[in-house]
């Protein structure tokens, strides 16, 4: 019989759906900066696709801490998260309110991974895992300044034009 | 030609969009609150639960503010993200580590919703919308609430458990 399943197990799992999700985000992000009609938005969507590799690598050290393969798992989350995108950037291409749509479809993009970032570094706190602690957490908090940079430019701009 | 779509599109179809998740949410929620082995987690859901159903009212009100019908529209995001809860739920039954695996579930909603309603209340104050905002507003605070109590509730008995 396998044993129990326990807070590792869960660890391991949200390991591997945020791996995955990373390498989505990695992978959309060009595509937003190109559709961005804001020098600002485009030069934000560039830098983030960048912080977001480093993500992916930080990942990777954390599964090599715990001596597992760094593999990713379909997070069918963020599968929907961008499909969604997806929508608003053929439904609003070429409107004066594409640039707002996009930064939302962003912040739908950083809450998820600022939730999944939170339980992990909370799990990793949890087990004792002092290495993986500060990695996650550095992540954590480049998601929520990324967030936030994006309520400002929706706010300073995209909206206004929108309207 | 159809006029150029405007901000007012994209709260109309984000509204939608978050109409049909919350519907999901009020649909799932009892089931989490079944699952879950404390008490207090328990408790918790049913609460949610009932929460939610408030929020659904106020959207029902926003739409009716703006003259449209209240109709949802297909949300892959929250699909996915409840899909994801429901394979923790079936690998996780009768473990310690469920509870902890159904509060990072909960979380992953949670800031969906934070996304979207902080969303919508930026566009509904642009748009002048003076009776969305402070709806749009109260329903953000209690998904905030709901999140810092899912983390506490994380943190103080179900990660402990569960290691």
């Amino acid at each position: 019989m396998a044993a129990e399943k326990t807070l590792n197990d869960l660890f391991l799992e949200t390991l591997k759906d945020i791996y995955y999700a990373e390498k989505q985000i990695v992978r959309t992000l060009p595509k937003m900066a190109k559709a961005a009609q804001s020098e600002e938005l485009k030069a934000g969507f560039e830098q983030h696709a960048h912080e977001s590799e480093g993500h992916v690598e930080r990942l990777e050290q954390i599964f090599e801490q715990i001596g597992k393969p760094a593999r990713g798992k379909t997070c069918e989350a963020i599968l929907g998260i961008i499909e969604e995108g997806k929508s608003i950037m053929e439904d609003f291409k070429g409107t004066e309110a594409l640039d707002a749509g996009l930064i939302a479809a962003a912040q739908a993009v950083e809450h998820y991974e600022m939730a999944r970032y939170g339980t992990l570094k909370a799990w990793a706190q949890q087990l004792g895992m002092k290495d993986a602690v500060p990695l996650l957490d550095a992540t954590l908090k480049e998601e929520e300044a990324t967030d936030k940079k994006l309520t400002d430019l929706g706010v300073s701009q995209a909206n206004q034009k929108a309207a």
